[in-house]
């Protein structure tokens, strides 16, 4: 064990305070970088190959080859949960574009500046504990969603001030912003996909408007189906997220989690985001800790 | 003078080779800074008062209070520029939110990190060389401008990949990308503003669209006004464009760029692109070198 948390950063731990990106990075001076959240459950990463998948894509829209093996990211993800001496964790991976020479448009070559950023995170599965204390609040903001036409919603980077001009709307004890799109209909949070039921269907926005296709949004969809829920991704302006019996979210993180008010308005989770929750549970103690 | 550049990196000068952030900077892991790009010519930074004022409306959109006074960050550039030996120069000053707890959702007590990169360029003024060779090629792309709704185009970031997304949409010689809005009018470069010239009138895409308001842009439409050269700023399409008698592109760096070809069609600049670059050689005499 360390005093402070160890970062991979290029090939070699380095203790957290220490741990530094060139002010030449791309990643730095452009948010020229992709990244992935994850969760080590009992030293396992839940969904890894879904995890490469996206990030393989963000880093084909960003035209950038990084060069780097899926098992060398894993390798480099499981020394620093060893390093680290942490089975359950919240795990970040961000590959930059690195230096180059040039300005603004990215040369082929590519010497990618990679960081791997772990933290203790509890137990999940059926006898973990929520990292959440409370259903969220959320409201909706102002800021809208970048069109996909700017900046595809289904690449994960580093340029995240669209989320944080979001943030910055919120009254102050409010955890999460929900975004619409241009057109006014409801996208998703700054660091969450958006669920409700409605007479029993389970809908979310679906991934054709700027919707950040997310890996907890995937598995709960999968579960619904599995479990018998009827599933529906649609268009959905705000009154049909006012008007539903459950309204909850999702991200690596949280999870799920129950939304207890939308605007103010009182909804709340209810007996679809529990059973769903109890799924998710089962599969991650299942594919996890089994 | 050294053997590499010196930055000035939170109060001290490094070499350039020595200057990072932390990895748990926002500006690194979210492009959560403002920036700005300044040229000296003679050792002074020209419209210095200007690039204060957008600096501080960039940090006002992102609610960033960085709490340094106007001297402090002249003092810092001057500082680079003095270290360096350098007279005629190139400057970016950054200044991120710095590490603070927490994730998304800024907090209101800011650490900033600062930086100043300095590199040489050539005089300026009617003894200047122009730092291009050749008039510019570009291109249109298929990736739209982001909307003021999403990230008003008014704020200078480090969230950079709209442009960089549009760059590399280019063919392999071309000099820059000319970006549309979501409605299809001209907007802007990826860091250059359009101006084209019909009829003797000088002609620019309005800064109520998504237009970053440039510098340059605006010292050329003084100068023009000065000159008894008709200005309008409207909401243009690309066949607009295409008829000019002249096409040019603005910047720090570049001053104005006479457009060769827009889609490889010939344009070229002319009589008032010529008139307007004297003009600003002239300001830029009178100011700096005077």
């Amino acid at each position: 064990m360390t005093d402070e948390p160890l970062y991979h950063v290029d090939g070699t731990l380095v203790p957290a305070s220490e741990a530094t990106v060139s002010v030449d990075d791309r990643g730095f001076r452009y948010g020229d970088a992709a990244f992935e959240t994850l969760r080590a459950y009992g030293g396992t990463v839940f969904e890894w190959e879904h995890h490469v998948e996206r990030l393989e894509a963000t880093c084909e829209t960003l035209s950038l080859e990084h060069g780097l093996s899926t098992d060398a990211l894993q390798g480099r993800i499981g020394e620093t949960l060893a390093a680290n001496d942490l089975a359950d964790a919240y795990v970040r991976l961000s590959i930059t574009r690195g230096v180059q020479p040039g300005k603004l448009t990215p040369q082929p070559e590519v010497d990618p500046t990679v960081i791997v950023y772990a933290k203790p995170l509890s137990r999940g599965g059926l006898e973990g504990e929520s990292v959440w204390d409370e259903s969220a609040t959320v409201e909706t903001v102002e800021t809208r969603k970048i069109p996909d036409a700017a900046l595809p919603a289904s690449a994960k980077t580093h340029n995240y001030l669209n989320g944080i001009l979001a943030r910055t709307e919120l009254s102050s004890d409010v955890d999460e912003a929900v975004l619409f799109d241009a057109a006014n209909h409801v996208a998703e949070g700054t660091t969450s996909n958006l669920f409700f039921v409605r007479d029993g269907v389970l809908q979310t926005p679906s991934t054709d408007g700027p919707v950040l296709p997310g890996i907890t949004r995937e598995v709960v969809l999968e579960l619904a189906e599995e479990a018998g829920v009827s599933t529906r991704e649609g268009t959905y302006d705000l009154e049909d997220v006012l008007a539903a019996d459950e309204v909850f979210l999702t991200n690596r993180t949280w999870e799920l989690r129950p939304v207890a008010t939308v605007d103010g308005r009182e909804i709340g989770g209810g007996p679809v985001t529990d059973c769903l929750s109890r799924l998710y549970d089962e599969r991650v103690e299942e594919r996890c800790y089994g």
